[in-house]
This record gives C-alpha cells, sequence and structure tokens, in this order.
C-alpha cells in the first residue's frame, strides 16, 4: 500500500492506559447524561466512544444535519475530563436513505434483499452508501477535528459482521471490475479459475457472476476470488471515509474496531491501514477454556499491529444477548481476563457499553452500568477494574515479545474451508487452537504470522494446515528453515497455490524435501473415529483423529506412527534436518496429550521457556520489564518467583514469594528496576 | 370492542350435547351421501360441519354459483335429523381468483410467493380476498339462513394455520396504516420502537416496512407490532364475514374454530367475537401425556369463553396425518379423551371429519367412518361414543369452576419469545405444562386468566415467565394479592412494558415491593445444566434448570435456596405477605417433584382440594354438580366416594364405591340431587 | 416405445471387456497428452468417454465451433489403439449461451434462480437449451461417425444430478402441455388429483402450476405428475440428442449413464432408449457393506438392461471429493468390487477419471493417476486390474441370471415418499436393501422388476411398501401366484392406484383375498420404538420396527405374530396357498436376524440355492458358466468346490479346492468346460 509506506502513526494521546466504552447518549433524555459523566468519573473512565450508531439522528432526513446534541454531549465530556474516540456513525444508514436508494440494501446468495430494521443493512460495493457515509464523516470532522475531548476517530462498526458479502447487481459490476484489475486477460482468468473444468470457460467479462446459489458446487477459485474481493470492498469503505477524515485532519489515529477471528475480512490487509489496531472480543463464559480463547485473540490482536501496543474496543462487562443462551461473567472474571489482556499488549480496557439499553435488539448485552444501577456487583467491579488500570500506568506503551509464531493466513483459511475437500469440516481457528492450547498452558508468549513475513525473529513456528501457499511463502519458509528454524507443519498442507490449483507431484510438493516425506493419499477420518499412533513421543493410548494419510519417510526420522489398520506402520510425525533448522511433519491430529507432549519437545529443541517456572492453571507473560501473572485455578496458588518484584496492584512491597486467590492477577516489576 | 357490549350470543339450539365432525360430502358421488346420513343415525350424530373447503365447487368459476349440490345435502340433513354447522367456505380461494389476482397469494419473511395447491393460499390483509371472501358467505347465508338444518355458521378455518403472517405490499401499506392508527405520530413510534438505537429512526411512515429478512435481528418492538397486527389483520377477516352473517341472520351462533395453543392469533381479542368459543385439539399418542394435554386445551377453551361450556370442533378419531410419523388413538382412548373434554365445559363431541377421504393431503387421517368400513375397531368406538354421549345430557350447559389460574397473554407469549434475549429458547407453552402438570395430577380445576381481566374470583394464580405486562397489569396483581389473593412468578417475569421497554432499577421491577425481593442479574443456565436446590421444600437431589439469578430478599422468606457455585446460598423461592395475601417468586424452574412440592404448598395454603380423595392416575373434574372420574392407569382402580353417587354412564344404580377399568369413565350425580 | 419396437441395439464393438475411463484432456497441455496415451497402454486402458464437459472448449463463442483439439486427441486414442465413447458435450451450456438466454437456468422450488458456476445449470423443458444441444451433438457426430477411434456416443450425463426438476415458467407451460396429454380434461384432472379436497378444482388449464412452495403440502397427486413430468423432460433432452445422432449414425451404441438408485429418474422408461445400460456407482468406503451396496447396483443395472451385459461407467478408483469427509478404497479394495461388478453382469469396467484434476471442484476426486503419479499404491493397482480384466476375456457377453427378484417401481417410489403419510420416513431404497441383504448374504442372485411385467422367469418376488400398483400390476401378481409364484409383500402394499387414491374397503385391497388377510388400521412405530414378535418363524428376541398394524388373518396362516401391547397376538407374517403359489404378507419391519430367518424360509419353499456352498463373508455369483467367488472376510476363506474348477485370474490349473486371501477373488470355469 503506498500511501502507508512513510506513515507513522499519529499516537492515542490519552497518557495513560485507556478505560471506557461505546457511550450512547442518544439512546437517553439529557438529563440522564450528567449523571453518566459523574459515574465515569467514579469509575476512572476516560475514553468513550460515542456516535457509531447515530447516522440517523445526525441526519434525521434528507438534507438535514442536526448535531447540537453531539456539541452537548462533547461539552459535557471536556468538562469531566473524559475522552472521546468519535464514531463517523456510517455502520447503519438511516431509513430515508434506504427509501430513496433501495438498491443500497444488501443481497444474499439465493438472491434474498435483506431488509432495514436491524443494522448494517447496505451493500459494499453500494457507491450511493460509500458516498453518503463519506459525506457525514466529513461533516462530522470539520465540526470536531478540533475540540479538545476528541482523541481518536473510530471509522464504520465491525465491518462485514452481518453482510460480509453481498451478491447484488452492483456487486457483480463492481466484482467484474476487481477481476479485471486482478487478471488483465480473460484467458488469465480462465486458466486460474480452471474453467476447461466443467465447461466453465468465459468469452466475456460481462458473463462472470458472483458465485450465486448454483445447482453444486461453484467453481472453488471463483468462490476464492469472491472472498478476496469482499473483504476489498469492505475495506474500500473504510478508507474512503478514512480518506476524508485524513484531508482534514492526520493529527490523531483513526481506526476501526476488528473482530477477533473474523473469516471475511483479511486482517493482515486490514491492519496496514489502522493507526492503533482495536479488537472486538467477546469470548463465552459458558467455554471453559475463556482464558485460553481470550488470549488467543490478544495474540492475534498484538501480531495485526506488528506487535505494537494495541486496544481492546469492546467487551461485555458480563453477559452479551446475541447468543442463544448467554451466561454472565462470574464474579471477578472481568478484572482476570481485562488485566490478562492488558498483559498481551492492550493500553486500555473498553467495553460495550456504558449504559445498558433499555429498547432495541441490545438490551439484554451487560454494560458498566446495569438496569439495576449501582448497587450491584457488576458496578462494582467497574470501579475496581479503574482502579486497577490507574495502578498499571507504567506498563503503558511497552512491548510484548514471542518467540513462538503460529501461521495464520486469510487466503489459506478461505481456501481451506471451501467445499469439496477430502475432509469439508476442517475450521482453521479450531486447528489454531489445538496448537494455540499446549502453549497458552506452558505460558509461552505466542504471535501469529503470515507465511510471507520476515520469520527470522521466531524460533518456533507452526503452521497447521497450510494448505494454500503462494510461492514467495513456501520458499519463505524453506529459507527459514535452512537459517536455523523449526518448523512444525500438518496434513493438508502446501496443497494448492494461490489459484487453489494443486501442487502436483506429491505432497506438499514445495515442502517435501525440506521434511524429507512424500505423502500419496489421504486418508481423512470420520467423526469419531481414530488411528492409534505408537513411538517415541506416544503414550499408552495415544491416538490421532480427523486425519491420516499414506505418507513415505523419505529421510526424516519417524517419531510417532500408526498402529494398526490399512496404514498400519505408516510415519505420523516425522523430522529431518535442513540447513541449520528442522522441519516436522504431523499427518495427524493427536489426542491433546500426545500433543501436548509433541510441543514439548519443539520447545525443548527451541530451547524456550516461560517467564516463571510452570504451575497449572497459572498465566504468566511478559510486557515489557513487568510480568502478568493470573491464577485460573478455583484454589489458592503460591509461587516462588526466584528473585525480588513488586506486585503493582498490591502494597505488599517487594516479595519473592507470590500468593494468589482464585481468579487473582499480579503484575511483578523486578524489584532493583523499580527502584530506578 | 363496543359492538359487543349488549351482545347476547344466540344459543347453539340443539337440545342436547353436540356429536358429529366436518362432512364433505362434494368429494364423494352422490350415492354415498344416503349411506352417510343413514350411518349417521346409526352413530348418534347430530351435528355436522359442511362446507369449509367448497369454495371452488360452489363457485366453479368467476360469476357462477352453484350451491343446488348443497340444497340436497342439507335436505338429506334435514330428512335424518342431523343438523348442520354451514361453513362459509372461505379458508381457500379458488384457482381461477389466483390466477385473476395473483397478489391474493402470501409472500413469506424471505419475499417468496407463497404459491396455490396446498390451501390457506391468501394474504389476510388482500381487499381482493376479503371482498370475495364475504360475497360468498353473503350467499351462502342469504339462501340457507332459514333452512331448518342450519343451526350454526362457522367462519373461515383455522384462522393463521399456515400463513399466520404475510410480508406482501399490501400487508406493508396495512401495517403502516395499523401503525397510524396505534402511534398517531411517527415520534410517538419511534419512542415506541425505540429506534435511537442501531439508527433506525424514521422519519416519514412510509419508511416503514414489516420486519422482513435482514441482516440481523430486527428491532424487537417493530416485531411485536406485526405480531399484533397479524393477529387482527386476521381477525378482521373473520369479522368481515361475521358481520356480512349478521346482516341477514342473528339467530344462530357464529363462530370459527381456534387451534389449542396457536402463537399467531391473540385467543383474548378473538374469543370477544365468537359467540361460542370453538377449538380442534390433536394431541399426539405418542405423547405418554396426552391426557394432561387435551385437559390443558380444554381448560383454557373454557377460559377463553369465560367459564361458559365450549364446543370441541375438531379432534381426531385415531390417527392424524400430518406429524412424520402419525400413531392411531389406543382402543378406547378416543372415549376416554372425548368424555374428560365433557368433563371440562365442552357441550359436545366433533372430529374431523365424517369419512376418511380418498384422495388428497389428508386421506390419511383417521375419519369416523375408516376406509375399510363399518366393520372396524374405530366405528364401533364411534357408535360407543354416540350412546355415551346420549347418556350425559343432563350434563348440557352447566359449568366448570376453577380456583386457580395460570396467566396466559398473547402479548407476553410474543414478546417473551422474541430473539436477542438472556435466555431465548423459552418457550411459553412449554413453561405453563410445567406448572399444569402438578395441578392436573392432583384433579385441580384451573383457568387460564388475562393479568389484567379481574382475579378475585381466583385463590390461586401463577404466572410464570410473565415478562411483558402492562402497567395496568402489574398494579391488577398488586391489588390482587393485597386484597389476599396468593400469586406465584417466575425468573423473567415483569421485565418490560408493551413496548418491550425494560422497567429500570431492579427485575422484576413494578413487583419488587410485593414481593420483597430484587434481582441484580440473570444467570441463565445452558442445556443440561442444572443448580442445586436445598431448603425447607427441598428434597434430596432437588435441582434448578433453565435459569438461575442474582437474587437478594429484601424481607422475604427464602424457602429454596442456591447450594454451590457462583450463587451459592442465594435464594430461589421466596415468599412474602403482602397485604391480605402473598408473593411467591421462583427464580429457577426445579425438577418436577420439586415443583410438586412447591405446588402442594401453594394448594396447602389456598385450601384448594380435589372433588374426590385423590388416587394416582385417576382424573376427577366437576362440572355443575357432576364430577368426572376418569382411570388414565392400565390397571383397575376402585375408589372411596364418601357419599352415594349415580354413574350415568352405567346401569348400576347408587354407589360408595367407584371401580373403573383401564381407560375408564364414569360421570357421577349426587344420588339425593338425582331423585330431585 | 413405438420407435423402440423393432430396435436392435447395435454392439459395442471392443472385442474385449471395457477398461478406461472419462478423459478430460483439455484441462491438460498437450505435452501430457502423449503420457497419457502411453499410461493407458501400460495398464491395459482400451475405452475412454472423451468431451463430456467441453462445451465450452468446442463452441468457445456465439456461432464458433473449434473441434481441432479433440481432431488431435481422437488421432492419438487411434494410433495407441485406445477406443472412445464420444460424449455430446451438453451436460454443462458455456457461459454466453446463458448470458445470451438466462431464462435457460433453472428454477428451484422457492422460486431460486440457480446461476452458472457450476454445472448442470439448465431447465430440462428449455427449447433453446435443447436446441444448442442438439446442434452441438449434431456436428460433433458428423464430423466424427466415421472416425476409427469413436465406438459408441455419450448423450449428456447424469441426467438431473443436481437439477432434476425446474420451475420456472417454461416448465410451468411445458408442465400444462404434458397434462393436457395424460388427461384430455380439465375434469378428468380434476377427477385424478382428487382437487374437490381443500378446494383445489381447476376450471381452466392455465391455472394449473407446478407445486411450488405452498402454505402448506402441495397436493399429492400433482406432486406425482410432477415427478413423471420431470422425468419424462429429462428424458426428450435425451432423446432429442438421440435422434440427431440417429440421423447421422445407427451403426454405433447410444448410451446416457444412470446414477444408481436415482429417484428423480424412471429407469425403467429411460433404460428403453439405451443401447447399452450404463451406470455410475459411488458407494462410501467408510461403509462396512460396501460390498452389499456395489453388488445391489450391478443387479438394478443388469435388470434395467433386461438381463443383457451392461457397463459399469463411472467408479472413483479411490476417494471421491463431495461427500463431507472422503474415505479412500482401502488396498486390494478397487480390483475386489470391479471384478464383482463383472461377476454381476457389467461387460468392463470404467473410472471418472483417468487424471486427476488439478483445478476446479473435483480436484480431489481420485483418478486412475493420482496427483502424486504413478509411484503410488492407486496407479498400481489400476494396472493389476488391467491385466485382471484381461485375463477375464472369455467372460464378455455372457450373462447373469436370477430366479429372485425384488419389485421397483418409479411411481411407487415417487408416491411412497409424498409427505402426509402415516410414516412420511418410509425411502424405498433403505427398505429394499433390508430384503437385498439376506439375499446378497446367502449368494442369491437377485433381480430387480417393474411388477407390469412378466414375473413368470421367478420363483420368488418380494415387494416391500409396494404403496402404488396400477390394476395391471395388482392383477399380474395375482395371475403371477395363481401359476405358481411365491410373492411376498409388506405393509403399505397396494394401498393407491396410480392417481393416489385410496383402493378402499381394508388394505391391500387387492391382494387381500390372494394374502387371505385383511388390514383395518395402520400403527406406524416411533424412532427407536419395536414390538416384540413371537412365532414359529421367531428367535429369542424377534422384534418388529418401523410399523405394525391391525390385521386380521381371513383364512392365511400366521408364522409370527406381535406379542404384548395394544395389538397382542396381532399376526405380524402370514402365508396362504393361492392357485398354485401362495402370498406372504409382513406387517412389520423385523430386525435383522429374523428378516434372514424369513428370507431363508422363501428360498426353501421355493429351493433356490447359491453356486456354491455358502460360507460366512464369501460371495459367489454365477455368470455364464463362470462363477464369481470374492472373499469379504478379513481373513483367509478355503471352499471346497465339489467338483474340478480352473480359475481364470491365477495359474493354478485346475483345483477342487478353492483358498482366497483377504479380499481375494476368483473366477472359476468348471475344468471340463474350459477344454472344449
Amino acid at each position: 500500500m503506498n500511501q502507508r509506506n512513510n506513515h507513522v502513526p499519529p499516537p492515542l494521546k490519552l497518557g495513560s492506559l485507556a478505560y471506557g466504552g461505546d457511550y450512547n447518549p442518544d439512546q437517553w433524555p439529557e438529563e440522564i447524561w450528567k449523571e453518566d459523566f459523574s459515574l465515569m468519573q467514579e469509575a476512572g473512565v476516560n475514553l468513550v466512544t460515542v456516535g457509531v450508531f447515530s447516522w440517523a439522528k445526525l441526519q434525521p432526513r434528507p438534507g438535514a444535519f442536526e448535531p447540537e446534541w453531539l456539541d452537548r454531549v462533547l461539552e459535557l465530556a471536556s468538562a469531566h475530563g473524559v475522552s472521546v474516540d468519535l464514531a463517523t456513525a456510517t455502520a447503519s444508514p438511516p431509513a430515508w436513505l434506504i427509501r430513496q436508494h433501495p438498491e443500497i440494501l444488501p443481497v444474499d446468495v439465493n438472491g434474498v434483499q435483506l431488509g432495514f430494521g436491524s443494522r448494517q443493512h447496505y451493500c459494499p460495493s453500494s457507491p450511493l452508501y460509500r458516498e453518503a457515509a463519506v459525506q457525514l464523516a466529513t461533516e462530522l470532522v470539520r465540526r470536531y477535528h478540533d475540540h479538545p475531548a476528541v482523541v481518536m476517530y473510530h471509522v464504520g462498526n465491525e465491518y462485514g459482521c452481518h453482510v460480509p458479502q453481498c451478491y447484488c447487481e452492483i456487486s457483480a459490476a463492481s466484482f467484474r471490475r476487481w477481476l479485471k484489475g486482478r487478471y488483465e486477460s480473460i484467458e488469465a482468468l480462465n486458466h486460474a479459475w480452471g474453467t476447461a473444468f466443467w465447461s466453465q470457460r468465459y468469452d466475456d467479462w460481462d458473463e462472470i457472476e458472483p458465485p450465486r446459489r448454483a445447482p453444486t458446487f461453484p467453481n472453488p477459485t471463483q468462490q476464492l476470488d469472491f472472498a478476496r474481493f469482499s473483504s476489498d470492498e469492505l475495506l474500500e469503505c473504510f478508507l474512503a471515509e478514512r480518506r476524508s477524515i485524513e484531508a482534514i485532519d492526520t493529527s490523531k489515529p483513526i481506526t476501526t474496531n476488528f473482530m477477533a477471528f473474523f473469516r471475511p475480512t483479511d486482517g493482515w490487509k486490514w491492519s496496514k491501514h489502522q493507526d492503533i489496531v482495536t479488537m472486538d472480543s467477546y469470548p463465552d463464559p459458558f467455554d471453559s477454556e475463556i482464558a485460553l480463547q481470550s488470549a488467543m485473540v490478544a495474540d492475534l490482536t498484538r501480531s495485526l499491529g506488528g506487535g505494537r501496543p494495541w486496544l481492546l474496543m469492546e467487551q461485555a462487562p458480563s453477559a452479551v444477548n446475541w447468543r442463544q443462551i448467554n451466561a454472565p461473567k462470574a464474579p471477578g472474571q472481568l478484572r482476570e481476563l481485562s488485566l490478562a489482556m492488558v498483559g498481551r499488549g492492550s493500553d486500555g480496557i473498553l467495553t460495550f457499553q456504558w449504559r445498558a439499553s433499555a429498547a432495541g435488539a441490545e438490551k439484554f448485552h451487560s454494560a458498566m452500568v446495569p438496569h439495576v444501577g449501582q448497587n450491584s456487583r457488576v458496578w462494582r467491579e467497574v470501579v475496581e477494574l479503574g482502579r486497577d488500570l490507574h495502578a498499571l500506568q507504567p506498563v503503558l506503551g511497552t512491548q510484548t515479545v514471542a518467540r513462538v509464531a503460529l501461521a495464520l493466513d486469510w487466503n489459506n483459511w478461505w481456501a481451506l474451508e471451501l467445499d469439496s475437500h477430502p475432509h469439508s469440516e476442517l475450521r482453521l481457528p479450531e486447528l489454531l487452537l489445538q496448537f494455540y492450547r499446549p502453549l497458552f498452558e506452558a505460558s509461552i508468549a505466542t504471535d501469529f504470522v503470515h507465511l510471507e513475513d520476515d520469520l527470522s525473529s521466531y524460533d518456533l513456528v507452526i503452521a497447521p494446515c497450510s494448505y494454500l501457499v503462494s510461492d514467495t511463502a513456501a520458499t519463505n519458509v524453506v529459507h527459514y528453515v535452512e537459517g536455523g528454524g523449526t518448523f512444525l507443519t500438518t496434513f493438508f498442507s502446501a496443497i494448492v497455490d494461490p489459484n487453489d490449483h494443486i501442487r502436483l507431484g506429491g505432497y506438499p510438493a514445495p515442502w517435501r524435501e525440506m521434511l524429507a516425506i512424500s505423502v500419496e493419499e489421504f486418508s481423512p477420518l470420520e467423526k469419531g473415529q481414530t488411528v492409534s499412533l505408537g513411538g517415541i513421543l506416544a503414550h499408552s493410548g495415544s491416538t490421532g483423529s480427523t486425519w491420516s494419510e499414506n505418507l513415505t519417510a523419505q529421510g526424516a526420522t519417524t517419531l510417532l506412527h500408526i498402529t494398526g489398520g490399512d496404514l498400519h506402520g505408516v510415519p505420523a510425525l516425522t523430522v529431518a534436518p535442513y540447513g541449520d533448522g528442522q522441519g516436522y511433519y504431523l499427518s495427524t491430529l493427536p489426542d491433546a496429550q500426545t500433543l501436548s507432549t509433541i510441543v514439548g519437545q519443539l520447545l525443548a529443541d527451541t530451547k524456550i521457556s516461560p517467564p516463571l517456572p510452570h504451575q497449572r492453571g497459572v498465566e504468566t507473560i511478559t510486557r515489557g520489564e513487568f510480568i502478568f501473572v493470573t491464577n485460573h485455578n478455583s484454589h489458592y496458588v503460591t509461587i516462588e518467583l526466584g528473585q525480588s518484584y513488586t506486585d503493582l496492584l498490591s502494597t505488599n512491597g517487594p516479595q519473592t514469594t507470590l500468593e494468589l486467590p482464585p481468579r487473582g492477577v499480579a503484575v511483578l516489576q523486578p524489584t532493583n528496576q523499580r527502584g530506578a
């Protein structure tokens, strides 16, 4: 992206860790606003996002612009020392605009036009929508860019959340333009899409349509390109607004909030255009692995920002409303998860939302001020968290560094989950989770990385089901290993090129030599089916699920092999030296214990260890000089620290032994540094 | 409803309990008709419903009216002493009308226009449909209103059964008119719908559409109003026909058949316009609780009619055809369930249908005359039931009175089952069933009641999940308790007002003072998840499912509390005196045994007991002076009656002990009264 | 079909068993083609199907015809001694044709138009599609009919696979024409469809539409006629191309490939128009009964061709791609299943496809040349199979004869699986499988037969759930039994006539006298529910599932009866002599062991036995004088042959004892014949 080459993103001028959330005063009578700001002061709130869904309030009818209410909100914010993340308010176009131009409405894969009445009811390719959004953003920034409360711009909201892809005629035309840009000639497109198959050859660009509902499996490369296109179209919506802001004000960071592991939008491509990467994270309290889920999102967000501090833009103070059944957070869980987010690089904690709505689809979403008011557990925890964040000011701006990385590429994600595969139920985030789990449980800091990027800062790279790899990525990995890196990949990796064409000659073709193996044929396993595993890394009862395959070691050492069945004796885990490094290959998905053993072996190979001696259920993560320690157990733990630390969250003073209650968190600073 | 203020509904002039069913002679050659009426006489049939689906036979082409075949049917009926419930024949418009005006066809939420070829293929808002229906009804009533066979009018059929809501443009326009009538100003609508949320503000009525398929959760109040509107639109179809009948003939009862617990049409609003409330009831013979299901429907129907006798308009003599797998009724089960219906207030038993069809979608629906003919179990039971009903003539017109009521409000039902709730799988009929079960098993007569209605005739009112309550209802309940009533409500009650806006300040806001509790936060439970319960009403192993919550007793006595987990010690069942009455609050759904204990406590509090000493599996219900006793066990039972009764269904004479075989029924009249 | 009366189909002039598969050179650069043909020679391939999806390559734009590449392919084939099954290439119309005439695209039951981009995207009734297809077929046949490589014509491909029924306006008009042809008068249609029910009467042909999405169950006879119509429309597509070929060349067989038990197309009607019946068979390697599934398809194919040799047109060399999870064939399984197909009458083995694609939706479908190339298990097995087929040349043209037949009628299949039935989850292939299993396990050759056809060559006919029977079929069966046949039918048989009207008076009306029973009422069983069975054919623990019914023996002997429940003592299996034969009736679906006992009794009655003494897991089938023996066990078996045979697949010479390894196959020729 040329325009970004020399861009130094403007910093968030807040001077402390951010604390606050989405604030929607337009849902409440003005007499409530003063109480709001007074309560914000009580809770230590210093940043609120304003106006995300205010389009219809700001432009209540064609031609009108009525921002006076927002003037008053910003005045109150200034007066109470609360900064504002100003939204461009464009996430949901108003009813009058839809009535004037119903072609703004999106159309689904079956041709059903989605109606007004929820949110995000627009075709991302609609020029009418884009123009109206840019016009509103311009008006807002023109009016408020020098308002003292405004410190940040928040463009749109959760791009792609409900309408990641639109199949209308406007989208179709835009898709054709995008394809012309990508392929230049129709013959190049025919080759890339493999249209010799099933008589799909195109003679003219105008014959091409989005992959609408068809008699059976649509062309896979068409699907893949439509995923790329759709991510780009949403990004273009963001960029159009971004450009309109920059035309007026380049002094404040501009961002939009991402949505964790969100398949429709390519995180690497999008994050290049964020002055600060911000994330919405809504793990499910019913999930017993919520801390792991939360950490994985934090590590992704930090990685998308290249390791720089990021910002948790939204999380629920307690329950959400949009799952079928919605559990509240347990007592203490808000603090436990929030502080761990800070440990993984977030320069603050924002929530959705400040005050619980009384009406609308999200009225049962928890908020910092619940329906019941201040006499509540949630409010008390909100105030406590504000105090904790205040105590963590030294952490501001420091960074978390990882020596391990998991490979994540949206192109691979889109391609892996296409239909008509040997196993069509592989889901990349679930596969990544399998490998993230033993790393998290061992308190090893982990990044996510694109295989085309520089890998040299990592000692260990793990690439599960990297089905699609570009030539660049394939070569990059080989050079990484050659140069001393340790690399593990799995079944169904390096199978296709970016056009989703098979890399012929034995899987995984570009890495066969490096791994010293060859795979001849896949043998995926039914749900519930397993193969038994033996070998030096097996325990009694080791099994593999999901996949097996007919693999030949061609020089590699076998660490696990299949026992019994048609593939008896076939290697399941191999390792081979290559250059100064080594390549592991795993042909099945081992049970958790075996996988933990494998990851343990990788960590031993690369001499990677956690910040403090490992203790079960205790998460430790280093940020700058600080060690964040969280006790996820339901019992007290005592940790021998080996040297003297001071806990920023307690008044205990220097200590060499740390005791933590259930859900307890400590942020340790080496005592000698503290004096400095 | 003004027009109904002084309306005394004309009685059904039959002079005895009704017996019969839907009769569709137009499906058969005329030579069969004489056999039909001769068999009706054999079975004691005295009422048949004629013409429900005869529109295309009566008006076979544009402009034609060919009722001569119906003349002949009515003549035969007269000649054989069989009365006729004359249908207006408007449930399914004919093919020629659809071809002339395809805009009559309904459209679903996705915009799919539903085609001709099944039944009820009309948009309820269609003026063309309504005009054609009124025209046909007028023609029929004009021709037959003074025919001696006709004793009743049957308008339409099962309104809303397959097309409860239509999303076409005609419906949209009608919805806007309805909304203007409800809100008068667009600002009032914006407030009611909470359109400040998600930028949904409307500037003009014409911007409003039905809640068609949208990117995500549509506006909840819009959904709620569309449910209200759709019920009203169907009712307007009924009323248009009703008015056309009344313009000619006010001497006979007019009705349409309801469909048990049917969510789309507001039973309270509709029943005001029925001269006699009639019901279709199709419980599943595979359901081991079929007797309970059947009783619950009977009690609902009686309640909708204000306690007056009602009429079972349809039931299956044996199997139905429309479930995936359809069990026949067991031998004796037709009699068992039918007589229990009479015990709960039905002035007769009608079925669908007289003679089993040879063609069409319902040919495998059982009938009084099966495909095999008279040499069949079903026919023999049909004849037996006719004899039994004849023996029950003294029961005609008497009433069943209940001292317990369950709260049922369609507005609450619609609102409770909206999406985006803490627990989005709550279903009101299932919740009502949980409380109806212990009452039924204890043979306690139970009504259903609207919380805005006069509650003073009840000693006990139970209101599970009364999520939406109006101010009137909320206050009415408080006055009821104040005046000495016993009231139990549960979690997720009195949460919102009729606009689906939260009642702020601690749940359940309008009843907190009365119940002497406050709820701060919900903690719904996953499927299969339970909390343990302790306390004086707990048994060992008491649990709650579905829901728990953070509740504080503020003066109430705790009868059950949660043990273990984050909510350890929190009250689960409380009771508090208020005025001359008392209010119970239940914050979870207890297991059946615990719930039975709770209901037992409520009955003890209110000194309510069954008509005869309770015996497991024996249902007793009082109607007038008669006690209907049904043995649902698969073994004989002996019941000590305590005084002398005579069984109308046997020739045993006065008895103080009653023996009943499996599925046996007795209808007991106190012996001394009998002599009078 | 008049045109076929005197038609002697031209033979496939190959001179040996066919071996090969679909060959798609247009997906590959020409430099690969030479390697392809050289490898074909190595594998013994002698027949390839060319051009199935080449429309867009042959006619790349409007008006163009560019077959030169195909010239070169056919030249190479000739030069390498490989014959060609020339496809008409019409299965998927090209993009330019769809853009010119989007009305060619099909429309589903909801009105969704299916898009271009997968395959078979055409309305079967489209005159534009048909004309374009005929034009292309004509061009191809004109050019290649005297090419020496071409030995066969392959019309279209898998007709109806993804779009068996189209609901567009063109289809609607065609449906009306078809109905006029069937019924002549609208009154006849009204009677046949039973439109007196639910006011469905039609006054004019133009009122009739396809059974599009409707409020509830559409008219069943309309659905049945639409199934008939849709099969006929697809057949008309085939016939139009067939006629265009015959206009130029009548010297080579013309066929299209069927798809095993494929409901949408009436196999009996279609097979009359195939010069050789060809079949695609894709049983699932995850299915432990894959050999049985494969055999059942083979027996169906042979039966559709009237016993003549047929051709396996497609099977997977190993895995397919289109199930959710796709297992490869086990080592040796390709040979095991392929040779058994030859044993059941196939004059060769073809696969999909020759070389695994590198792009497109089927790139993970296995092929004879896998992605990895020749150094692979699959390729080695492909070469081995070629050698085996070469050794089986004596088998060519011989026939398999069966004395047992299972009834299969597409009209019954369509009707049986309509909605709104006593049990709406009956599926005919699953029911047939229940009876096929014990026959297969006993190595009894079995045909499929239409009950209107001549049954006299069979000693035993089994007709499960023959719900719909014509008068002709009903009478034919009675004459068959009268003449000495043994006939077994089951519950829900002979219930309706071809209009789906009930045959009144006690089920199964036309066979009640013959079977000496009468059924009064159905009592289908829930999933998982069973009834206990007693009687002389019961073992301890015999049960019936799926169905039970109230049956009276009226002269029949009871062999099994229900014990317990409401139907205690009611017969479940009866037999009665009739004329010189006997009729069995089975009113439930017995467990596998009991069903095996019943079938054993039928075989004993009719003195039918397998070609060799039965051994568990060993399949034997006679073709001509040859006995194919396959060991499906995972252990070695030894079989005493009783006389001297020579195994065509081994070099052992004459032997009286046969030893077979797991998956081993022998093809035995009586030694004395061999000398002849």
